[in-house]
């Protein structure tokens, strides 16, 4: 527990793992045949979106990121065509790391280095040269895994600054009857959507939140999980465990483990679905959009049964 | 050929076919089914990211709509959190139709009637009321088929105005060897994205393009065909086969059968895998961002084979 | 007090008065001689800038409008231009009516009539094909007198709710020694945007404010005033007077009596300095960016003296 | 004529001159005095704006900067409001360069120095910790004159890499019987914006453009004009005289002697009404934005005469 991040960072690093040249990190443990495995998961041929709605509703509050701005550009009005076509268009402003997104392995760094080594410096007003979103164009898929632990816990949601712990993690596989392992794109659900839905109060949902503890990074490594995901905005618990080391997680896990981070999913219907048939494994599908050198993309993961 | 949209549009209508508060047209041809047999397509673990990379150098040359403006908010200066975190932030601003993309259906309309029999009133500044890009939340998912007329008729691209027919998919269908049926996504390469990778000329992309014929759309009904994308700009040939009635494709597909689009896709890894092993199916899914109300949403599809 | 703002509308107003086609309203107040009149006014060759700073950190609290965003494209990195040259370049997202700003006179209307009796229906998803803010291109420019009601009062700020009158009008021309006459700009200070920089409470800024009653619209209608501006950001007093029918002087001024508004100024340098010399008129000059059809513009009046 | 730009930087250079700190540059020298004798040039009582429309029409083709995007936010479509108040509100998104625009004192730099020895590190992600645009807040206001080549010259419009020299600018001020001096603003007009009113020609427009050769920044230093502004978009002539150090006016003007430039001007009107009238000097009022830390600003100058 009061291990420094940058100890652990070097304990758990991941760099070189796949090539110098490597800038998917831990999305390279979905091998082949465990993509053709998930598939098998498609038993029952349902679907659940897991994308908040994009819209002024959503859960920032204005501080450096703003809820997106959904604004029509055509409607049909004034449109004269011949033959009676018209049409609707509309434009999107958004932070692309403000609704259900991925972190590309460039959204974080410290001492001057991102994750493969990759100087900090190759982060410029022009975007990310290298660990950019686009590199995940192809998407994240394979075998999804959802741990619930507002229903572990018999809460409708764990509260800001709960700690997740690696027992944790274990007591939910157990009661779940799951196993996660190599490979696989790990889903947790604290309830933070929940309580946000319920209250709609954003600058909450944004001024701290239940998550890992950094002690789980070694849990993510020894399993060897391709990807990590949740129904919070940062993975890790908010206020971290150390105060003069927030962000210890998101260092950790994207910077040195080179692990991408799926933040703000509505996981709400996917945990009722497997809380009632109770199989909690899936086909899982997220790609990103391609925005060259961006460090985030906002995304809706789609969960397969 | 010479049948009017009008009347064509209302002898293939689906309105009705799926309750009269259908929002999702022909995507409801993908019965569970179908869902968990698309699985099975997923033999080899490849991945192919179908969405053209998102920046300035896309195909809009800036009449109605613009390429996407990716714009950096954080690069880490000018930060100071204690433990040396650091962290890259950034916007996007575009149309939501200007690159790989869903037509939602109320993307266009007619006679002042929108799929269903939705009121096109229902369309105004603040977006959809009805048939927005949302209610695809879960996406597209299921059985794709590519089709590829370069190859069929051994050429680097068709060219601008030349009219897939009825004829020419089963051609292609024959050459390759592979069936289109019910509840599959439908996609046809016509070597446009190609073009436009040799010449980068945003202008010629944008000003017609080769597509089906509107003799198509009765193929596709016929077919029970659930979706279909293109790597051009707007699925059916411009200048169209009318020249009083444009866009008269768009209409029947989307307004009268609920089809939705997918266009402007990079189809060019995919095909040559394709042509490479001689599987033309694979599993596809496209969930597009659920951005509310919104007439269309950007998306990055995937197939895997 | 208790009249009808339909009453007092059709009493007030101009429609008709500078022509049928006349889009400008009561600027055509300002005729030359008075422009030139006004020039007389800088005596000093002080000049005040009475925009607010367009950042993150304005009023908006994010229902509807946002605060600007402002985000760098360029800052000369990587940029490999021969010679040694480096720019610097940005972009601005914003609402046209969210900092200080111009209403166009089609930025309110009711019973399907905006200013001169245009339709309603000239305001369309593509903006307004009459009285938009471009067709004040030239600007509004005269003779500005500003009158300060917390200097009146004796306090820093009025408070929201609090109902200028007439009388409070009259009051503060005398207890200033100051006229307001024919084709004058009258600025009235409320302490609104003080009490914001005091406390910096977007939500409370926006909930309600100090500002003109009703009866206003009379007073400023026989004096034949030309724009009216202040440092709240409706001009009038909010919660209105009547709960049925609110921002019922927006409706009177800008729709029947065709007045501009300039909204959210800060007048705190001004007032200082006119308090200290007593000389409370000046030159005011503030052109609007003409945006093609736009219903506002973002403004940054000077006042020089 | 073949003097290094750095040379002749160090040689004109401004710094320190009004102040260490100084962050407004040759603005400086329109001190009070020349303020109110400018206000003596408004005699007739007419306004000229001379910032372009906003619009998709501009004349950015797409290059790193944009036209600016208008859109509708509301119109008064689902609006619910007691009392039968609608109103309607919209959206800008646009470069701060692009249009009609005051370029900031951190607009450009070489040697790692902008105006005054600021360092170019103090230009990042954030925007300019120092020169930016909001340092010009309360507007650049004085006697503006304009000088006309094309009526100089006999033609419509000067070609691009068209040189002004210092003998033009004096040959202009001989033939429209004016001076230039101290704390003067210096409008000249090319007829590069009635070339592109003419043909619509973006890509034209920014190709290459007539404008001032290097040698006016010294006739410009001489004669202590405090700004100056075009119908062009880059002040100077491009293709450059030096082809391996483009933009070395920009350098020279902006960067050594802190003078802010306002380009991309309309100056149609302005000058035919001098050349009927023979007045070629007014008061001249251009208030930018003030965007926190903004590199530049949209701009819509007055001329009043």
């Amino acid at each position: 527990m009061t291990e420094d991040f940058r100890a652990l960072g070097i304990r758990l690093r991941n760099w070189g793992r796949w090539g110098a040249d490597d800038e998917r990190g831990t999305v390279n443990l979905i091998t082949p045949d465990r993509l053709v495995a998930a598939a098998g998961l498609i038993r029952r041929g349902t679907v659940f979106g897991l994308g908040i709605p994009l819209d002024e509703n959503g859960p920032q509050s204005g501080n450096g990121r703003i809820n997106p701005v959904h604004l029509m550009a055509e409607t049909g009005d004034e449109q004269l065509f011949p033959g009676g076509f018209r049409y609707a268009d509309d434009y999107l402003f958004m932070p692309l790391q403000g609704s259900s997104q991925w972190d590309s392995l460039a959204h974080v760094y410290y001492d001057d280095q991102m994750y493969n080594g990759f100087s900090a410096r190759d982060i410029t007003v022009k975007g990310a040269a290298h660990c950019s979103i686009d590199k995940q164009a192809n998407g994240i898929a394979g075998r999804g895994v959802l741990l619930d632990f507002p229903a572990l816990k018999g809460v409708d949601w764990l509260t800001a600054g709960a700690v997740i712990s690696p027992e944790d993690l274990d007591a939910a596989c157990a009661a779940q009857n799951v196993t996660v392992g190599r490979g696989d794109i790990l889903l947790f659900r604290t309830g933070w959507r929940r309580k946000f839905l319920h209250d709609g109060d954003a600058a909450a949902f944004m001024a701290g939140e239940p998550g890992l503890g950094q002690d789980c990074c070694e849990w993510l490594h020894e399993r060897e999980v391709a990807a990590v995901g949740s129904d919070n905005w940062a993975i890790e618990v908010l206020p971290g465990e150390f105060p003069d080391a927030p962000l210890n997680v998101h260092m950790v896990l994207i910077r040195d483990m080179g692990m991408s981070l799926c933040e703000i999913l509505d996981l709400e219907a996917l945990a009722e679905d497997c809380r009632r048939d109770g199989v909690w494994d899936f086909f899982f599908a997220a790609p990103p959009l391609p925005v060259t050198r961006a460090v985030g993309s906002p995304v809706n993961p789609i969960a397969v049964k």
